[in-house]
């Protein structure tokens, strides 16, 4: 049962659901699901996909998340910059809004869900970690820049070929003069209702104390409110054959049928990079918002049961005609601060969402795509972080370079190779970092038992008694520079007849330090110096019992305490000053 | 001149060279060249390349070494696994033995002093760290295996097609009727001579109070003693045409002539990840013999210095008509050993190995290629380390794995993939190990000031307060894993209004560890809970002050001790029974 209750969370959330979980969660439902009518319209454009596709991303996906995801917030579907990514993919193969375009999204949503699935399996959720914070900062800031200037041309009205951010800036500024002005008044006015509608709005709405629920139904409501009024708008005037406004068009009716991604190895292989990508980014994205979430009310998330749960949402992507999934974030905060208590409100959302794609399309005719660009520019332009860079510049300037890089390659060459490098680039600063680990040479404090390091306090050393203390755990990548570094003592104090590792920080030995150590032992000796230990931990000392690294440091010895060693040592030096016992 | 110095080795022991440098260096030049002279050849022959390009590769690339690389007593040349690397590489584009096959080795020699030269300006020796030394033992041993395997044609005297692993053995096995007595009995002999010259001569000849460099120097002429017994026996019975035993040959008389490699980018595309995983393979084993052999006399090793020094040596390589180069572990430890003091001992080793190339090929026309097979073979098979697989499964089941898998890949796939497998793997591996660091949850022993880990001592705890011990540094693959740590603490305990974090062991936070401490410090102040500090070190507190994390953190505070945070939040706790205060 428990392992059964560990990979299906609906069991425990399920079993324990009471009656006073559920205003919260269906206000929540309801609010999340008016958010994300406009949007999932919005980000399949985004991807160059028909409408309708974002919507499907809105029905069965949340549902498979709320049975096997570990949130209780995460609102699941569509997002932008997975969008955006997934526009990069498929546009390479084949010119969007074609049939083996619309046919390649679900085999990339399939894939999504393969390889998370996998990934979950395998417990591999750590592997986020190892993206820094700046890094994705700087990734997420320049993606969020390539969707705004995606997006001018449906803002002006205006036909700009695709191409990268060079080529659409110059297009763009090519074909200004044909600018749409009926197009662009509807944008500009969408801009205006959901910029106003949020902050102005509330702090207004809070002066009439209303209710934060209340308020919070109402500026949720805006982008709602821009596409109806911006149908009424065009519908009423023909806006779009009388002044050239772009539309939505025919929206098709009814639930999506269930769908079969194709088997095509060579196109597997051709989208697989791509996939990967996506797949890493939306869990990113994903598992940092659940964690926050869940945070806030002493919830936990399981980072490889959201692998599962987010595979299991693609998956179903993949099954009922839809484009790739993840967590979003702005939407996950709504459904979380509209009073969500468990997934159950994510699958009202679901049913909500199933109830307007088979009752309410034809509505959406006359929806103008300027409407549907502004609700994207609204909602991306909260990602791009520019006080990220100052906070980080003054913190790190490593972090600061990997960061600005990382940024600059999604600006410059893509959104692909942007992420790459910002993987590549966290993982050598990383590497970097952890193999020039804290060492430390220490000595006598007066006549205490305390050692401290001997660059930071006056204190008492021998000149024949090397106190070497290790800071952290000796493993492969640092194990070189100890012995560097030790080496490099040594040679510059030819009087050094014994040295003491120092192990109070050393949990961990593994078999490349054991042997580097191995190794230390005997060309130390070779050059006539004698290896001890002191301070080793019990488990350490276990592992270490199991070789035979301790029968062979003879006449080297294993010390309780550092001041043992010290005691000891002077006590052979005095008795025997020529060293003859070595 | 102290920069000049550290790019230029050979000025500091140049101008300390002293006279009694001299008979050590001597002595071990030319015990290294007699080793040296059928290495060479054989290694070529390993490559697929014609013998005199092994003996060049023994003339200007050690000079070269000597001049920029930081070890003494490194012997760079010819090596086994590059060798076999080498014609791998090289096969993947022309047949064995032809003009462009040899043309490419030079590019190859290029690229790889190219890229060496570059990563040691970039002071990128440390990346060599993450290679685990179970995967480098795994690695090392199949490659001798596949080595062994590849000269057993040789020792038979038939011919059998190129091909993996399996088509090799099979084709050995479809051929093995056509074995000729005449090779099959020299190759047996040399093998026989070279096995019974090592340890059992070197005892006999011990007994005879023989003096340890005397020894040595019979020892080590074993392979010139086979090589002219091999010549003598086949020129004296022309056993090449009258019993099928294949020769050397003619090998062209005089010093290289200069070189230019090809600059063909195409070709350079083609080589490039063979050149980077020879260039690493050949590093790294460099620089492990370098390391032990500098700890021997206390002499230092710089390991950013040894990639300049090797890039040179490669470099020379590729414009002296000569194959890649590396430091070789059985002829650095037989130079160290024979005394060689300064790379001068490299240096005669050189010019001995020019004189050869100059008077004495004609006499190498008749050595039997058994001969050299049976060097090779005798060479390898020490590198062959069964017993590290089974000291890596006593000491680590993870380590044990990953040596395993690498061992397998190599054989079963080839030694690239191998190679590749082997640094994912030990990568892969550390990323898991140190995104779980080592956090304790901890509680007073008895009355005193002291505090320890609750799971191993009986101490004194309140549940309102949760002392957790952070035991490494903080940064981002290991932060996530504190959040989640932290919060689970937390979620399992109800009671928890304070947090404290000892952070005695910090002695960095970077950038992604402070945003969590951020986001922790919001969210559990969102569950009532208040963060605090304590035992933070003086340059982290700096780095911090830099930052509004202080003055965000009220009410929670910084303690100097854990000991006062506890009294101090006992005392709030009294005073404040239902934390109204918070």
């Amino acid at each position: 049962m428990s392992v059964l209750a560990r990979y299906l969370p609906i069991l425990v959330w399920g079993r324990a659901y009471s009656r006073r979980d559920l205003p919260g969660d269906v206000t929540a439902g309801l609010i999340t699901a008016i958010m994300l009518v406009p949007q999932a319209m919005a980000y399949a454009m985004l991807a160059g996909l028909p409408p309708q596709i974002g919507l499907y991303a809105s029905i069965a996906p949340p549902i498979l998340y709320g049975i096997f995801g570990s949130s209780r917030a995460l609102a699941v579907g569509p997002v932008a910059i997975a969008s955006l990514m997934t526009a990069t993919a498929l546009t390479a193969l084949s010119p969007p809004g074609s049939p083996s375009y619309i046919a390649n999204a679900l085999v990339l949503s399939f894939l999504i869900g393969l390889m998370l699935v996998v990934l979950g399996a395998a417990r591999a959720g750590f592997m986020v970690n190892f993206l820094s914070h700046p890094v994705i900062a700087g990734f997420t800031s320049a993606a969020a820049i390539l969707i705004v200037i995606s997006q001018i041309k449906h803002l002006l009205g205006v036909s700009v070929p695709s191409g990268d951010t060079v080529e659409t800036i110059t297009g763009l500024f090519g074909h200004i003069g044909q600018t749409k002005l009926a197009t662009l008044s509807i944008g500009v006015g969408t801009l205006l209702v959901l910029l106003l509608m949020r902050e102005p709005l509330a702090r207004l709405l809070g002066r009439w104390n209303l209710s934060p629920l209340t308020i919070q139904f109402i500026t949720r409501s805006s982008p709602l409110l821009a596409v109806i009024a911006g149908i009424v708008v065009t519908g009423m005037w023909h806006l779009d054959s009388t002044a050239g406004v772009a539309i939505v068009g025919t929206i098709p009716e009814g639930l999506p049928s269930l769908t079969m991604p194709s088997t095509d190895l060579t196109l597997w292989q051709a989208l697989l990079p791509s996939a990967a990508l996506i797949a890493f980014v939306g869990y990113l994205e994903s598992v940092s918002v659940a964690k926050a979430l869940a945070g806030k009310r002493r919830q936990k998330v399981d980072a490889d049961q959201e692998l599962i749960g987010l595979g299991a949402a693609n998956l179903a992507a993949a099954f009922t005609g839809a484009s790739p999934v993840a967590g979003g974030f702005a939407r996950s905060m709504v459904n979380f601060s509209a009073g969500a208590n468990t997934p159950l409100a994510s699958i009202l959302t679901a049913l909500l969402l199933a109830f307007s794609v088979m009752f309410l399309t034809p509505l959406f005719h006359y929806l103008p795509q300027a409407v549907l660009a502004a609700t994207i520019v609204v909602a991306v332009v909260q990602l791009i972080e520019i006080d990220s860079f100052r906070r980080t510049w003054r913190y790190n300037k490593a972090d600061f370079l990997a960061q600005t890089a990382t940024f600059v390659i999604v600006l410059a060459i893509g959104i692909e190779t942007g992420i790459i490098t910002g993987i590549a680039l966290s993982l050598l600063l990383y590497l970097w970092r952890s193999s020039r680990p804290h060492f430390a040479v220490v000595g006598q404090v007066g006549d205490t038992e305390h050692y401290r390091n001997v660059k930071r306090h006056a204190v008492r050393t021998d000149p024949e008694v090397l106190l070497f203390r290790i800071d952290e755990n000796l493993y492969f990548p640092n194990a070189g520079y100890l012995e560097d570094s030790l080496r490099a003592e040594v040679a510059a104090n030819p009087e050094i007849r014994d040295v003491v590792l120092i192990c109070s920080s050393v949990s961990l030995i593994d078999a490349s330090a054991l042997e580097t150590l191995q190794e230390l032992r005997e060309t130390l000796h070779a050059a006539g110096i004698v290896l001890h230990l002191a301070e080793v931990k019990g488990p350490v000392m276990d592992r270490l019992a199991q070789t035979s690294f301790i029968e062979h440091l003879a006449p080297g010895q294993i010390f309780l305490s550092t001041h043992d060693a010290v005691t000891h040592l002077r006590a052979k030096l005095y008795a025997d000053p020529y060293g003859s016992a070595i």
